[in-house]
């Protein structure tokens, strides 16, 4: 093998289109979508089943310096399930696969399993299958999510029309900048003998890191009031990337305004206090776990009473741009292939 | 947390069940069979949907310096879908989670992509999901599996009756053997610029282990010859192992006969050659992916005119046990959960 193009210059995304190229088109009739979505869509007769699996790494992922092994477990189900509800089903099922060096005990993976069975418990997840195998490099965590969804309420990227509204659930940057004062304290007490941060003050952003919702309470809501999205995806990569997925997926361009996008006190606080612009962890902070959806121009009204929900802009033919509050706009951009050295 | 049990300690059986203990039984109403048997099984409908999820991690599962990437992708595919023909399933849907660091390019991504894509075509598998992660200690791979089974075809570890024949798919302790080749051709020729280990002459050996078969072919001829196993497993850990454990899952025991488990010539030529003993690669070498099931007494003939089946042994009250030529019992071990130290 003498070419040797790097995986940064490709991006996740095109990487993926890349190396699934040459695949077939599906072969079994009960696969309805395939590649591309949050979730990949299965025909079970009277619904459908949605699945999707994601991967944990430490030092990637995770630093379980200041990450509870507790916390970690009831994370990554939220994590995993995120992409159950960003097509508007309902979680059902969890299966893990997870590699333990032998720094970890079964106490460890007590704790582990304990922030597991407390997502599960919350969310009505059934775990049905656990593999735990050797590794030689700290902990990794495989998580398969499986969830349904009635037939005439499956969401999908690609459906935003022109004019739509879009809509997100929630601040977001929070996570992102929670992660940023733990990594602080972590670099501040590092060799202390008993470190005992002070973190008052900064609970929210703490807890989105930590400990962040899955929004099936916004999924049942919507089925409650009777809306079905023209196209939903879950902002984990931050906004910008996300709403750059969107587009592509549904051939569409958004204009999202900024003053009307969310940003918590105790965010921007933290963002002054690190010298960071809370405007980039909004819009590339990533890990927020909620929702960005769109909906036609006619339930503006209902979403407004809908609660808890902000319209941050519309649809447009082409183009993803952020428009300022002086009228100046500006493309959104995706951050490329996070990567570490080895 | 003061108090600190080695995993080793528990073993990977033992560790699952302590684990999953204080979960809640299924909360929903399509979870068919949860943690504990080869997949968990939800009810779709028509049919059951089998599910299985497996991690497949560099320096554990597999080391490159041999591996080719092309192989590995057509490997974990055929690893991980083994645990749906385990329920006498049919493979449908696949979904990958890959983590790579920055060793790797997008032309070695492609070349492991070209196997899982030979396997997904030769046996008509849709791939349904791929995501990729950044990494910082080499490849990992995370493969969900996904099948399906009419419901009156679903077979379970727990179903052997007392006096059924116990059945095996083929000679076994191969693939271990090729690894062990493999290792020491690695070993030999560590450093030298050019190697070019000559392989002659061990063509099945290698065979096995890089390139296993799924079988597939025992599944539709088990359907077309209207056999239905009362219990299945797949011989993944060792045929000892994985005895034991469809003896645990049945609450029976097994008399399996050793002169009536084949083991291949190459195999024995190659345990010879590196004075390891043939019988425990058969026994406890893994990496089979072969099928040991049970089938009522009655089934003899219909068994053996099945072809490229043998009759090993029997299923009785309790104990599992081998029977040598002179007629002395071994009880059959599970050898513990493989670690490797950080």
């Amino acid at each position: 093998m003498t070419k040797r193009t790097e995986i940064s210059a490709l991006g996740q995304f095109g990487l993926i289109e890349r190396l699934t190229a040459n695949f077939a088109k599906t072969n079994n009739r009960h696969s309805v979508v395939g590649v591309g979505d949050d979730a990949a869509v299965i025909d079970a007769g009277e619904h459908y089943l949605l699945l999707s699996t994601e991967m944990f790494l430490e030092g990637v992922h995770f630093d379980l310096t200041y990450f509870p092994l507790k916390h970690l477990g009831y994370k990554v189900v939220v994590a995993a399930m995120s992409d159950i509800i960003a097509m508007n089903g309902r979680p059902t099922q969890l299966m893990l696969s997870i590699g333990v060096s032998a720094r970890f005990s079964v106490e460890h993976l007590e704790e582990l399993y304990s922030g597991i069975e407390a997502a599960c418990k919350e969310y009505e997840i059934d775990l049905v299958g656990g593999d735990t195998t050797a590794s030689i490099n700290g902990l990794s965590i495989g998580v398969t999510a499986v969830g349904e969804v009635a037939k005439d309420r499956l969401v999908r990227r690609s459906g935003a029309q022109q004019n739509d509204l879009v809509c997100i659930t929630s601040d977001l940057g929070a996570a992102y900048m929670g992660l940023h004062l733990l990594e602080r304290e972590r670099i501040a007490l590092d060799g202390h003998p008993n470190p005992n941060p002070d973190f008052s003050g900064h609970e929210y952003i703490l807890r989105r890191w930590l400990k962040p919702d899955l929004r099936l309470d916004i999924i049942r809501a919507l089925e409650a009031e009777g809306i079905v999205p023209t196209s939903m995806i879950d902002i984990t990569d931050g906004l910008a990337s996300d709403a750059i997925q969107l587009c592509r997926a549904s051939g569409c361009g958004v204009r999202l305004y900024l003053e009307r996008i969310p940003i918590a006190a105790e965010t921007r606080a933290m963002a002054d206090e690190l010298n960071a612009d809370p405007i980039v962890a909004m819009l590339n902070g990533g890990d927020d776990y909620e929702l960005m959806f769109t909906v036609p121009l006619e339930m503006r009204d209902k979403i407004l009473h809908f609660g808890g929900v902000d319209v941050i802009g519309h649809v447009t033919p082409r183009g993803a741009v952020l428009v300022t509050p002086e009228g100046g706009e500006l493309p959104l951009t995706a951050p490329g292939f996070a990567r570490k050295e080895e």
